[in-house]
């Protein structure tokens, strides 16, 4: 309780303070506002709460700020008082226990006083009931800190009460107490408000009068020595107003106290009680109006909460706890990603990222790697493609697999990598295929691997790269990177391709053909399709996407079975052990990259390096035989590829012509090239 | 069964082939050799096996190679019978398949041709147990592929039984056993060797005498018609000798077979029964000697094993389900790294990386990632330090965590970690230490920390730096790094210092005071402790490791609270995802690279850039005043730096002299550097 100290004779009215009410809903609300509208802006916003005046006894007096309260247009519940304040979210813990609270009050104090002395409460008393929210809300831990105050200007004296509080039912009869109803609901309807904070009462033995207190001099016309007031009454104690009166009283008294010497104030509450409305249970009472009619100053003012223990500090609630896990899981991962748009890279437009769908060929060091990164980027949609199962050396070097995974034979990579990213993060949606990917030179219809077995194969990666974005080549052979980046190329999807040595690595983007009709042009609105070839006509410039070539494209030999007649050190691939992570990393990086240039994969690979101006390799660009071959007769011309030695493809690409000229000018030690 | 074929008159001779019996011993031998010493070398190997006759009935004639197969001089067992081996152990599947198998028997079969024409088998009559073994070893899956071949050389004809085998007891008495039994022992005995592959027998009613190959002359003097042969025999069927007898019987065609039309065999079988040395059971039968004393040509061979079907093909032995799985995982782990030292960096000295002891500063982002990176080198040693708990945010960039570590309040990160480190690789040894690291401008007198708390904390951390050989700063403050740097430098330890910013990275080593006497001289011989300071003359020179600086000498600004007053964004370290991934990779591969320095720490810091030519600063190089105080004070000094403000350090490093200058010289906003 508040107590207003002064004239020892007679009792002295005393107020009971708000307790402020902040839901969850408005610290997610918060949440969400500050990381991605305010970010590290402290300027303070307006926001909006609310009061009930039909509490049962009890409860105490409460400030409501839910969700909704950052929207200032937003509906105030039915029959509760509206009140505007203002947020100031501080961008440290630090700034927030610096805030110049005494300024806060002082600035918000003045804005009331100002108020009443040009009359601009009279017309909308709303502005009365003013308060503020200091705020800290540390979204890593989901600790919110705030402090809440609103404003009460202090009368230059206390007041005495001339007549104590006592029920309407005391001092009105059941007619006047009607008829107070019936007049509060008739100015409710034609103001089209849910209740009025504060009116004026004018009653006889018969009727009672309600008015806005814009109407003060109509409505008072022949009062004399006393006027009475009403006040929407958020308390429900029998012997003390709530809060909103003081300020009421305040500019009760500067601008009435020339006239009268004491007000009455009706606390009006307004409660549900067995299914009847009960407003008898309103307090009325009768206090001194002090002298303040001509006083310029504003008044000092108190406000500021106390926190659960009393004293005068803040709150803390602790959201971790209360809210789902996983949930919080999503929101933890968004935020570290959003973070990097508030100062960093206000421009990046993580949506691009967060909601492609990767496709990762490949689940052993690179591939686990890869995912890693991609998860670290919020990616949701991941899928694994491999046909081999986690052995013991793989958990050291791959981080998606532990010694449990190597057990009994091994789980196979593929469909561990999934569950592993589960385990990591609920929220993805990843899924393994245990499949092979037919390969060149690696015959299909021989051993147990049947013709119908590798046509399926074939089906599956061809749908699997339709239904994904962005496809990664991370597998452990050279051949087994032709058929993806053939039907990759043919779909039109992004590329990435990352390939590992001992200390040396490739990571790269391969060209994305123009598309076919306009389906691409959706994706990369910007994407020159319709206009003509710009920039063919010189091999100095540099390389739009679509005529960037893929990974084979300056190879001199077409790939062919690598697997076979491998010692132990070639089949593995021995690499430095942190090569992979930082293929993986880049390959990922790389990805975001084109995915945030508004051309998509067809950004031009420009580069501030020298080298990028040279030609192109005299080579030329991109041989795309093949890829006109898969396209026209599908299966067929891939079981050939499969069963055929190099030369079939080399035939097919005029490498056979290229190697025959080579070997006519030069030696060429071709078995270098095998077994190296 | 071998059949012999030839005159249909009378029973041909059989013969029990070999089944060749490789023990898990001799191939864990393999995998050693293979990886430790053959590595990319296919050259025959000399390898040595052994068999017995003393099984009982029922067990195949054993050829038993065991871990022991690959010391030509280790002993051969008790009563056991010697053979001589070629291991042809191929780099691939590939080879293995198509070596020449033909050949290969050809060429063994030659040699033992050769000694038996030359006389060499009969001073060595081993030379006649010859055998190869064709292997591959797939060291990823622990698949060992191998193909037996004990060659046996043919004779011309089969050879007719004149009489049939019997038991030595039909044809021999009591008394004429007991002499053979003895005269053997005692030939063994006087030759010094476990068993007699080979002898002559003589023997009339009352005596049997035995005699080695080489004095058949005047073992056999006065023979007519008929000599006896012993040949040490696997076999227990009562029906057929065992393998070995085919080559002797070669030899003694060749030998013999002008002098004698046929020979009487006595295959010795020498076993123990219910106690009791039992020989009666050996057989005997008289076989007619074919004509071959004068061919010159090398008669053909037969010798390649049958597989487990029956038919002519290796044989493949799974040994990774018999295995323990824990210990499959360490040598899995090992192989990885060994293979890189078969081609592509011989010098490698892997036991300098494997055996450091690691102490990461910093169980977040890079901690995790730098261990998984040592994981990948096979370091065993790694310790975490952090205070930090898991939260939600952690696992899709923190690659040890997973969701579940969130939960109720999170694990501590250092014991998640080194839990982590086990599940990955049981063979490690992580431990975590979850506790705070006293910081420049963390005052440890206020709030709960006490100065007690804090003087623990130093011990502790003076301990675990004491006790290990490389230290990682991995921490998200830049003043968390300061204290840990100081008790390094002291103690003369490798420092490894990684921080992230959004899009750049540090990765630096730390200077190595000179040894403060001869300590570290153990470590790197190569150091020039004692030799004078040779490069200190020219600012221009290349530094040597002793001379580099730390991560605090090119600052301006002593280390001080900077996690007060930080924005969200300011908090997190707020990087692109890969970064992590890629500056932990690169401070492993730092830490390796330095290591296998002849000079370790001491290393000069040399570079092909040609910015080392430039002048290492003119600010001079490492300011020691530092290291001075805490060497003399320690913790006393350490308190006045935790509690105090910059101005302390600045003072005591000369910093706030330089400021002063440099603020007299141009306008410096200090501000900035607190806030940015």
């Amino acid at each position: 309780m508040a107590a207003a100290t002064g004239d020892p004779g007679l009792s002295k009215l005393q107020f009971a303070p708000f307790s402020s009410a902040l839901d969850v809903g408005f610290w997610h609300e918060l949440t969400q506002k500050k990381l991605n509208e305010y970010r590290l802006d402290e300027a303070p916003k307006d926001i909006k709460g609310y009061y009930y005046n039909g509490d049962s006894a009890g409860l105490p007096a409460r400030l409501t700020l839910e969700f909704s309260a950052f929207d200032m247009s937003a509906p105030t519940p039915a029959r509760c008082c509206p009140a505007v304040g203002t947020l100031y979210n501080t961008n440290t813990l630090e700034s927030f226990k610096t805030a110049d609270k005494k300024l806060l009050l002082e600035q918000a104090a003045n804005e009331i006083w100002e108020s009443i002395k040009s009359g601009a409460a009279l017309e909308n008393p709303v502005l009365l009931n003013k308060f503020l929210l200091l705020t800290f809300a540390d979204l890593k831990k989901y600790h919110f800190y705030y402090w809440f105050c609103y404003p009460a200007l202090c009368l230059p004296e206390s007041l005495p009460l001339i007549q104590g509080p006592v029920g309407l039912d005391q001092r009105f009869s059941l007619k006047q107490i009607e008829s107070l109803e019936c007049a509060y609901d008739n100015l409710c309807q034609t103001e089209g408000v849910t209740a009025l904070p504060y009116f004026l009462i004018k009653y006889d033995e018969n009727t009672v009068l309600v008015s806005l207190l814009k109407h003060y001099s109509d409505f008072f016309q022949g009062q004399r020595m006393k006027i009475t007031i009403g006040v929407y009454d958020p308390c429900n104690l029998a012997q003390y107003p709530g809060w909103p009166l003081r300020n009421f009283l305040v500019l009760a008294a500067h601008r009435w106290s020339s006239s009268f010497q004491s007000v009455e104030v009706l606390c009006f509450r307004d409660r549900t009680m067995q299914g009847a409305r009960d407003i008898a249970h309103s307090i009325i009472f009768e206090v001194k109006l002090p002298e303040m009619a001509f006083s310029p100053d504003c008044p000092k003012a108190v406000g500021w909460e106390k926190n659960q223990k009393g004293g005068m500090g803040p709150r803390m609630v602790n959201l971790s706890e209360c809210m789902d896990p996983k949930r919080l899981a999503e929101s933890s991962v968004d935020l570290n990603l959003k973070l990097m748009c508030w100062r960093l890279v206000p421009t990046l437009d993580l949506d691009k990222v967060v909601s492609v769908k990767c496709l990762l060929l490949g689940a052993g060091t690179l591939g686990c790697n890869v995912a890693r990164t991609l998860m670290g980027w919020g990616v949701r949609h991941i899928t694994f493609v491999d046909n081999a199962k986690i052995s013991y050396s793989n958990p050291v070097r791959q981080p998606l697999y532990e010694f449990e995974d190597c057990l009994v034979g091994g789980k196979p990579k593929a469909l561990a990598a999934a569950d592993r990213l589960q385990k990591i993060f609920p929220g993805v949606n990843a899924r393994g295929f245990n499949m092979s990917i037919p390969m060149p030179g690696h015959p299909v219809n021989f051993s147990s691997v049947t013709l119908e077995q590798a046509r399926r194969d074939v089906e599956q990666l061809e749908q699997l790269i339709e239904s994904h974005d962005v496809i990664f080549l991370l597998m452990d052979t050279r051949e087994s990177r032709w058929l993806p980046a053939v039907i990759a190329a043919s779909k039109r999807k992004l590329v990435i391709n990352a390939a590992l040595g001992f200390d040396t690595f490739v990571v790269m983007r391969h060209g994305l053909k123009k598309p076919k009709q306009q389906d691409a042009g959706d994706l990369y609105p910007n994407h020159p399709v319709a206009s003509a070839d710009l920039l063919g006509s010189s091999l100095f410039a540099n390389i739009p996407g679509y005529k960037l070539g893929c990974y084979f494209c300056n190879d001199v030999v077409a790939p062919g079975d690598s697997t076979r007649d491998r010692t132990l050190d070639q089949q593995c691939t021995v690499s430095r052990p942190g090569l992979a992570m930082i293929a993986g990393a880049l390959a990922v990086e790389l990805m975001v990259s084109v995915l945030q240039h508004p051309e998509g994969g067809y950004a031009i690979a420009s580069s501030s390096d020298d080298r990028m101006n040279e030609p192109p390799t005299s080579l030329g660009l991109v041989p795309h035989q093949v890829l006109d071959q898969y396209e026209r007769e599908g299966f067929n011309f891939l079981a050939k590829v499969f069963n055929s030695s190099h030369s079939f493809l080399e035939d097919l690409t005029g490498l056979t012509l290229l190697h025959q000229e080579t070997q006519a000018a030069e030696i060429w030690d071709m078995s270098d090239d095998e077994t190296i």
